[in-house]
């Protein structure tokens, strides 16, 4: 699963360890011989040049290019190298101008859902993905939540603590349900009302509430926004999703007889699909009906990756 | 699985749809014919009286016996029954005297682990848990984490809105895996160094991290804690686990040849047992060895799921 999976198989340890020895963290940071990808607004920073194949690696510059940067721009620790060097992350302020900097011409921003759908691949995408999280739950999480006072950066990016009250915080990760609803020969995708516009279905989510198991949470999810009853479901797959912060945990979940009826806040319209209109769904063709032409999520999201197993399960 | 598994089963329907519906909200709160579970500081308030097998309810009152509390005490919206009827819980101040008040008599708080094993069963102990979540979060975050402003319970318990910057706040839940390693005929479990003294061994755990899948993250811990490579691993199941506010989610993980290597800031001691050994340490006997007798831990978590899971597989 993780090799297909976009945003998995971050690739290098990540020395969780070492996030602790502040010292040792300080040398790495001050060292030439360590690495440093940047990032913009939760944009990951590319080089220029493109590979045959259109995909483009990220930015790689020696730690002593923070000397470029503003004075006190946020950097985390993302791991060691196999042979042993560092690698940071450090997040540009938005105003900063890459063009006019000392970096000028080395790397541009490039849009996260844009470079994760085919330009930035692999680890180089688990990478950027890990420290667009960190930076995003920084930027959202400035102020002890427990006393209101300011809190500090710590543990080289992975923790915060308050030096007011002494509380530590750690980066939150969400856990979602995702599921595709199946009975029989059919799966059941929707419209999201806010979200999609006519030509585009995809699975069922939801976020897992405090007291649930995923099982629950889907069951649950598919009842509130579609009417439909869940019989049995079973996790297939998981993905961590950078928009934000979120682990979205895949399910195929088997639902009884009876008509979907839709919370029209959240699905503007729903239908069941047999598996070759949802092959056809995944295709760059798409699938035509209604007078539109149709499509499913692409290979980037899980819910591509659901449909799929689920075409699968059969053939 | 969710039969089996302490926390799980909800009993009744969440309708998180009503939750925005304030006036509705309201207009049940004050309703004689609403339901009234209580906590205090995270405890469950029990039925005096038990059951025939041990078990206790929890104490349900009216919702007209919020009179009887203090102004102000926190509540929030559980759901509905299948009557209609709503059902809320309140947190009871640390100290409110249950036993001055006029509600004496009535009930008693119970420790949750406690309860837990056996007093508190099926829904009853999923309502009392996810109450619990909630209100653990209210507590631990009372200020906005983007400004540092005091926030405001809304949506009947399930969000916090800040009134000064506008952001929105939702309960939190942390994803952990834990797995157990295995490799042939043999189970790896540890003893914790800072939680369980000599004669206790469980499955290895730990904070599911951003940009990671739930496999990542536990052949990650594997390595970190016990210095064992994972060659695979498959997700068994999963539980929610409000100490405080955890999703479990349960591995098998098929280990390389090796001796384990613990970090022992983590792990004070770990073996490998047989079948035979695991059965030993779940059985009320434990298993004896260097002179202690050992067991890992109770139906009330996943780690005794886990190992059954794995002990079962085989036979």
């Amino acid at each position: 699963m993780s090799a297909a999976m976009p945003f998995t198989g971050f690739p290098i340890d990540r020395a969780g360890l070492k996030r602790r020895e502040a010292e040792w963290i300080a040398g790495r940071l001050a060292d030439p011989g360590s690495d440093l990808i940047l990032l913009q607004a939760g944009q990951p920073v590319l080089e220029m040049q493109a590979a045959a194949d259109g995909s483009r690696a990220l930015l790689r510059l020696s730690a002593s290019a923070l000397g470029a940067l503003p004075d006190g721009v946020p950097t985390v620790f993302l791991g060691l190298e196999g042979d042993g060097r560092a690698v940071f992350a450090a997040s540009l302020p938005r105003r900063f101008d890459l063009e006019t900097s000392p970096l000028a011409g080395l790397g541009e921003p490039a849009e996260m859902r844009a470079a994760a759908a085919g330009i930035l691949v692999g680890g180089e995408l688990a990478l950027a993905a890990t420290a667009k999280d960190l930076f995003d739950w920084h930027e959202r999480h400035g102020f002890c939540a427990r006393c209101g006072a300011a809190s500090e950066i710590a543990e080289a990016g992975w923790k915060r603590v308050c030096p007011s009250c002494g509380a530590e915080h750690f980066p939150r990760t969400d856990p979602v349900a995702i599921m595709l609803p199946v009975r029989g020969d059919q799966c059941f995708l929707a419209r999201n009302a806010q979200r999609f516009p006519r030509g585009f279905v995809s699975a069922l989510a939801g976020f897992i509430e405090p007291g649930e198991t995923v099982e629950e949470a889907c069951a649950r999810e598919v009842m509130e926004e579609a009417g439909l009853r869940v019989l049995s479901s079973r996790i297939v797959s998981n993905q961590p999703w950078p928009f934000p912060s979120q682990l979205m945990i895949g399910l195929l979940a088997e639902v009884a007889e009876g008509d979907a009826v839709l919370d029209l806040d959240e699905l503007a319209e729903g239908f069941w699909f047999t598996r070759d209109e949802a092959r056809a769904l995944l295709s760059p063709q798409g699938l035509s009906f209604d007078g539109v032409t149709w499509r499913a999520p692409p290979p980037l999201a899980i819910a591509h990756h659901l449909i799929t197993a689920w075409i699968d399960a059969q053939t």
